[in-house]
């Protein structure tokens, strides 16, 4: 059986796009810009918690990588590089192989290098450390909505948590409708050139990974405001669209795993928030609003409130 | 029972040291000084792999940071700011208050902060990635050994496995040389000082993890030399000095998790490393030579050569 190094040398030693020093010594080296700083962020991805065992190892290597860069992107910080410290049951050639294509697809375009890691035997367990740059000062941060402010999300939601409900046989789609659904669960494409141009148009921003409420409620605690939500305007796919409401619902109050943005802008950056979506080739749509009271609102488009628990996904619930 | 955020908030979040953003926004954002270039390392520590379930908490958080720390201690960088990720089998508070514990106690004598990371339901693992600073082209490499330069060890080796042994029931000691030996094992000291006293002094560096052979044969490699070792000549403490030589040496020699550091130098600084040691307070013993032909050759004192195996630890054999 091949041994840690060779894995290693096999499928996690390729030729930087930077001079820089790769996988291989006690640490790696990376340049920042002059001036800029260092944007960090870590997520660890456990098997039954953040993927099924039934996931694609190629899409599990992109979806590992995605929902860090998807951190970055929040932040409007440039990806540099990334690690990788994985632990698997046994030394599989073919799921490393696979694994290594899609996280390596990504990182090729998200121009960034992995520039070390770790491997180890244990439960399947995958933690990918990514570093980006930003001017000092610039970092779009949760704690910047202002009441008044317009609230805007990317792409659509709900598709993740639609396909996780497929999985658990609460919901029955056809062939191609699955597909679309498991897409956006296991190949998110989190919205870095978004983040980009966001950088002093919106006020605040988070990525949407523990349900919109759930991850909403952080910006609102940090920033010191409320919001209100107008749930009929939130963005959806045709085939969320056409499943019972309480469903869609559920799926974009508080699915998850959506990797979208969520930020806030004063109503009048309006078209400079378009020109940065249209520039980063995004779809973004207004769906609500900061406001001075505290609390969470939820409203349909006739401005009924709905009823609505304020808890995002916990890992430990 | 507590959930995943206010574990986070309640163990995970003390006042930074430097004037960073902490933890709480998607990303940490870190300073670096101006020209210096960004060093990185992760390690990923999985139950009965890296740690036996016998050990503290409190130690195992020492532990998990420091053979992080090591790694920036072999290329000679100053440690700036770590990322916690931990999957747990459970919101276990005690278990996070001591892990803490250690975990805060030798990142505030290293000078570092915890920037951000992540908490996760799953099987025990910790994963750390640390951050440091070099000055372009200071950093210790592993690819700098040169024929004729001397080798030196800091500290001593072989307890930590010795400690293991005792473990696995095939060495029996008295209860005051098995916590001395177990200290060695579950709280080992990175050797901060002495990697950033050995720049411009050391022609190559590395840090002891899989035991001297194997992580001796990386230099080799990557330097394209051989060496020699002098067995007798290793640093031993007396607990280990009063076993069986056979024994002796397979600790010495294949022990692993000793976090010491392994470095060349010409003969001409043998003043220049006793000077930086002295200066970071830690013990350095000459152990042998890189030599033009490649291989790797052990000797004992009498000049006869030990037949040893190649293999450090391979975390797949």
């Amino acid at each position: 059986m091949a041994g840690e190094f060779e894995l290693i040398a096999r499928h996690f030693t390729r030729p930087p796009r930077r001079p820089w020093l790769g996988v291989g010594d006690d640490c790696a080296l990376v340049g920042i810009d002059a001036g800029m700083q260092l944007a960090i962020s870590s997520d660890m991805l456990v098997e039954g918690r953040h993927f099924l065992s039934t996931v694609e190892p190629e899409r599990l290597g992109h979806k590992a990588l995605a929902v860090n860069l998807s951190d970055l992107a929040a932040c409007g910080a440039e990806p540099l590089a990334c690690t990788l410290a994985l632990a698997l049951p046994r030394a599989d050639d073919a799921f490393l192989a696979a694994f290594a294509r899609g996280l390596y697809a990504l990182a090729g375009r998200s121009g960034i290098d992995l520039v070390g890691g770790d491997t180890t035997a244990g439960p399947l367990n995958i933690c990918i450390t990514v570093f980006g740059q930003v001017p000092p000062g610039q970092a779009l941060l949760r704690s910047g909505a202002r009441a008044g402010d317009e609230l805007w999300v990317s792409g659509t939601l709900g598709d993740a948590r639609l396909a996780l409900e497929v999985f658990r046989g609460r919901v029955a789609l056809a062939g191609g409708d699955f597909e679309t659904v498991r897409r956006a669960m296991e190949l998110p494409q989190p919205r870095v050139a978004l983040g980009l141009a966001l950088r002093g148009v919106a006020s605040s921003a988070i990525d949407l990974s523990d349900g919109l409420l759930g991850d909403l409620g952080h910006v609102l605690a940090r920033s010191g405001v409320g919001a209100r939500i107008d749930a009929d305007a939130l963005p959806r796919s045709a085939v969320l669209a056409a499943q019972a409401p309480a469903l869609q619902h559920e799926c974009l109050l508080a699915g998850g795993d959506d990797y979208e943005l969520l930020f806030s802008a004063a109503p009048a950056r309006r078209e400079a928030v378009l020109a940065a979506a249209h520039g980063a080739g995004v779809a973004v749509t207004r769906c609500g609003a900061i406001t001075a009271a505290p609390g969470l609102q939820v409203v349909d488009a006739r401005g009924r409130e709905l009823p609505v628990s304020w808890h995002g996904f916990d890992h430990f619930a």
